[in-house]
């Protein structure tokens, strides 16, 4: 075994322009916002990845069946556009294989044709956020007027610990093969699968790279989401009350 | 010294179908099962495993006498069935040496023959369980009904965070190699070494695979424990009460 | 992609005597020093260093451009001296990378011809310091006379502790290419970025290697820091008393 | 740089048939007795190794001048005996680290003509021990009868989670290179360099291998240490009674 193997499950007319990177983070947001759209746009998977960089797991299906831990590229194409999706379970154990894989998305992306990136995250701010911003960071300057027309911001100097992982390696390598990219980060509390989050970002996203996706199931999700965090609210209000009773 | 270092002490006429994997784990569940068999079935050692993966530790026998941690592979043969027992001391102490591990165990399966393996664990719930269920997972869907039969039973989507180590790679890594895999995993607190959780795994196991085996030394083995909890609780009982009369 | 990649911006002309080391650690002391001599000197950036050793990592500067993480070597010149600086963003995330790491540095000192180290630190002594001494450590017992005359101390088996990272082995390891080599650490609280520690250990370097570098801006940002620092302890001392008025 | 780095500083008529470890430990009880000895016979340094799996580290003497960590082995001749010291400042930073340097050993330990190796150690006990009993293990059952009769110990499979490190190892992968072994562990409190512990080690080594070293100097460090024990809990006392006058 390979310390990364790349199965493809479809080698020919595989091209692509767009990579769009939404592995696990901060909120699960690039991931819920990437396999959003892989959902809507019915993309197609083109191939599997393994690593003994993942965890060393097996997950469960809903009919009890196991299989390894992975990371996926799916493909959408609608004749003028053709993009790929990194999605998948997991990142990386330790920091040498953060590079690797990195690396080895990069070869795949490179090999098909990609030219831009964009990488999907989460911006853990430590409290729940009514009106998430986008904030954004590029590999290269001349993009940032685009991505502020899009609906993105940027703050001086923030995230000011960088960004970790597949998202930030993805632009910091893709520079040096000539790839641009685009990092967009939604504010999230960080404590929760944060849909509204998602929400927002997709929204930057698709003006960005003009695909069509109804932001509705997320939408509804945000909404169960809410409901669910307002009754915690008041059952957690009720409990306090009543141990008030019971001191008073 | 290569990473993994197999030893073989029985080089001819030892093929088999079946590898039944009980390396340690939660409440050493598969450890007891596994070692029960092969006590039971006087099952034949074939191999000795040693790697740079396991801890840097000997361990000493009664006798004083050390020796490197390992994990042993036996065998047993029936005249109808050839049956394969991974067990040992230990797992790997990185996760890249779970997956080298373990495909180094399936080398040996698939040289040997072997068309099937049973994984065994146990299934932490966090407190003592009166009649331990045995979840099951496994890797070809058209396993499920036989195992369901034997009277494991499948939770949708547990356990929830999947399984980690040799019993979900065997499994995971199996797959590819077209090697049908099931995983058992006895309910038990994790607190304490389990025979009654390993009880119930023999249980569901001999029924699976045909073998005939005593549970009584087992069985046994619970009683002795459940004397002891017994005991532990009285004697804790009996303190707090003390305590008590000196405050009051 | 190589374990440590190093890029050479310039390739011609590039020979040195003497490798000033000021990466990150204790109080950032080491690297305000380096940085400021830099900067004033107007020193020239002749490499780049990346490693997968490095936190997988990218950082934003002003304008929302990432960039990876990477230690840099900039080279000055006045006709007289040729001194390398080795500055950066990280250090290791692992023991063996450290090794590594170092021995390529060591690389790129001796086929530059260097022939004097230098590494600059801070030490740590968990509270705030008035007039920072500066310790040092050299690997060549004939180095101690001129390093105390410079302002210097030497402290019997100090830090006890030894020096862990880039400037403990770069003079441990230099020592077996034949290269001289001095560590200076400037007394710091460890909780703060230090520039007035930086100073004081500016003072000895500049008197070790001839160099002539005005100190204001390191003292501006000192003066400023303990500015900051008196604000700090007076609102503490308000809080503190107002609590106690409520209280009383 | 290779992973490990043996330099000999002898290379002719280095042979020997026993090898003593004392590398550091709990209680540092290996490294006083396998130190004391080489001391107390002046046995010569044959070899330096230096090595990535130790840590990033380099150690200040008392004149200032620095070194890397490392481990070093020491000859003593006396004509009729030829013995190997393994002693030094470090073990591995890494499980598979262990692995490599121990078979690093064992290669110098063979090339020289081993027969027998004697492993040194503490055996933790977390109390303060007024007379340090010595246990054992050994790698050959052969063995045993000689050990005990030197005054060490044999516990039923004590201690229960076997030996870690260099002291274990040596003697488990020693096995393979048919060389006998002996551990010897005095018990030891685990929180203080403990001198008495190593003076009942002392006592049982050199019954085994017909060494003559005096143990004044352990007995004049394990008096001190004794005396600065019994000032602290003197020192502890006389606050504990000055707190409950002013409690009282």
């Amino acid at each position: 075994m390979e310390p990364v193997n790349v199965n493809f499950l479809k080698d020919a007319g595989i091209g692509a322009d767009i990579l769009i990177e939404g592995l696990p983070g901060v909120g699960q947001v690039g991931k819920l916002v990437a396999e959003h759209i892989i959902h809507e746009l019915d993309a197609e998977k083109i191939a599997e990845i393994y690593s003994q960089y993942f965890p060393p797991q097996v997950l469960i299906d809903e009919e009890g069946v196991v299989r390894l831990v992975r990371n996926e590229i799916y493909r959408y194409d609608n004749g003028e556009k053709q993009i790929l999706f990194l999605v998948g379970d997991c990142q990386s154990t330790s920091a040498e294989g953060h590079y690797h894989l990195t690396e080895c998305y990069l070869d795949i992306a490179e090999r098909l044709g990609v030219k831009v990136i964009y990488t999907l995250g989460g911006y853990g701010v430590g409290h729940l956020v009514d009106e998430p911003r986008v904030l954004s960071a590029v590999n290269t300057p001349g993009l940032r007027k685009t991505v502020e027309e899009a609906g993105a911001i940027f703050e001086r100097e923030e995230p000011g610990g960088g960004i970790i992982g597949a998202s930030g390696l993805l632009l910091g390598l893709g520079t040096l093969r000539g790839m641009k990219g685009v990092c967009l980060m939604a504010e999230t509390s960080g404590y929760l699968v944060d849909p509204k989050s998602a929400g927002s970002l997709l929204s930057v996203l698709t003006k960005l790279t003009g695909l069509e996706v109804s932001p509705t199931t997320l939408q509804n999700r945000a909404t169960e989401m809410e409901l669910m965090i307002t009754k915690l609210r008041e059952a957690e209000h009720a409990r306090q009350n009543e141990e008030l009773t019971y001191i008073g």
